[in-house]
């Protein structure tokens, strides 16, 4: 069997998410099994490195999948690209050794969220950020960021739909940004839980607009209940930025 | 009378153009000019310092209008953005001198065309660039960019429709850059016939693909003929990015 490693660009806005969902075939993974399945004559199913919800975008996630066919790297790519979707783009295509598995050798994640913080609607990001018009006090949010990093259990931050064993989660770095009139809030670490990281830039959020004190964030983490957490940020500011292995 | 000048930014992919046709209000104009004229509580007219065609997007157009109501930049601005749709963004008001006028004063206009020039789709991208698959040689480009340079009788790169008096335009500068992937051509000019940009970057195209010569391009100018120039290329990927006074 041939072991092939995928990087994916996509715009979530349409999908349902990463994850196939039974039959419908309207989610990330479902459409490149589909075109995949073709390519190589017989059932073929990708394992990605971690869920995207939906709507949220990717600028590299990484996937695998096994066939026995030999085809290129150059063929897969090729195929894949001509018959995806103009949203979904395969940027790069690697034939690894056999035991590479696209989850379990996921070391860390790192996604991305853009806050375009402008009185006026960004023209050309309006889908793929969050628009916030009030001022963001950048200060503030650094401050409440530090309390983020480190191991924590993220149930507060975690959506009801985890069924996760355990909600232990360990943030390695929480970077806040700025650059012409964006606000880009990158977090690194070893796993995030279902709607985590939006719900950690919603608190983020509010201590940016004075509504909360970053001061709160180390007993609403303690409490473990996830009517303490506020809002929680839109889909379409999320990016998977890097999956490190 | 108050005069007030405005900067805008769209997004022009679901319009018509800048310039308001008759009774349909599917143009950036028209859009404009009605919330104006609901602001005014009288007909305003907007005068743009020069037409968009259907499709193409700009960083920073220039408009002006009159009206005899007071209110100051903010006001107008906020009014502006809370009720144009998402796709237009006035990103700057300022009260001028009552001599001002978008068009006559205007002394050059910068286009910017995006060209994605990867074999994959920019999934963010893709509404916002051409995508050329195969690789140009913008070195063969630029080359070719200077024969542009300089006064030039453009009736070759212009459309039958346009009827202005003379066809003659000046090109000051024409730059081409890469980077990540993309290139970019930036050309600045006292002036621009309908679909000028678009005919010169199709051209630029030909020649970064191999299927035109860049020593071409003095004959086709001369020629005057516009059976002699090729492609246009798409809408999409042009934006108006500034306008000098």
């Amino acid at each position: 069997m041939n072991n092939y490693k995928l990087t994916i660009q996509y715009d979530g806005g349409r999908y349902k998410g990463w994850q196939r969902l039974g039959n419908s075939d309207n989610t990330i993974q479902g459409k490149i099994e589909n075109v995949l399945t073709e390519l190589a004559g017989e059932k073929i199913e990708i394992i990605g490195s971690g869920r995207t919800d939906a709507g949220v975008h990717a600028l590299a996630q990484i996937a695998n999948f096994k066939m026995s066919k030999h085809a290129t790297e150059e063929e897969v790519m090729q195929y894949l690209n001509k018959y995806l979707p103009h949203d979904i783009s395969v940027i790069d295509v690697k034939m690894v050794d056999d035991r590479f598995h696209s989850r379990y050798n996921a070391k860390d994640k790192t996604y991305m969220y853009k806050i375009w913080n402008e009185q006026y609607t960004h023209p050309f990001m309006r889908k793929y950020s969050m628009h916030v018009e009030e001022k963001l006090d950048t200060k503030k949010m650094r401050k409440a960021s530090a309390y983020f990093l480190g191991e924590h259990d993220f149930t507060s931050y975690s959506n009801a739909k985890s069924k996760k064993k355990s909600m232990v989660r360990e943030i390695h770095s929480l970077e806040i940004n700025e650059h012409d009139g964006f606000i880009e809030i990158k977090i690194r670490g070893n796993g995030f839980l279902y709607n985590m990281v939006r719900k950690i830039v919603g608190s983020l959020i509010e201590v940016g607009l004075g509504e909360m004190d970053a001061a709160a964030i180390p007993g609403i983490l303690e409490s473990k209940e996830r009517i303490q957490t506020g809002r929680m940020a839109i889909a379409e500011g999320l990016y998977l930025e890097k999956v490190g292995f």
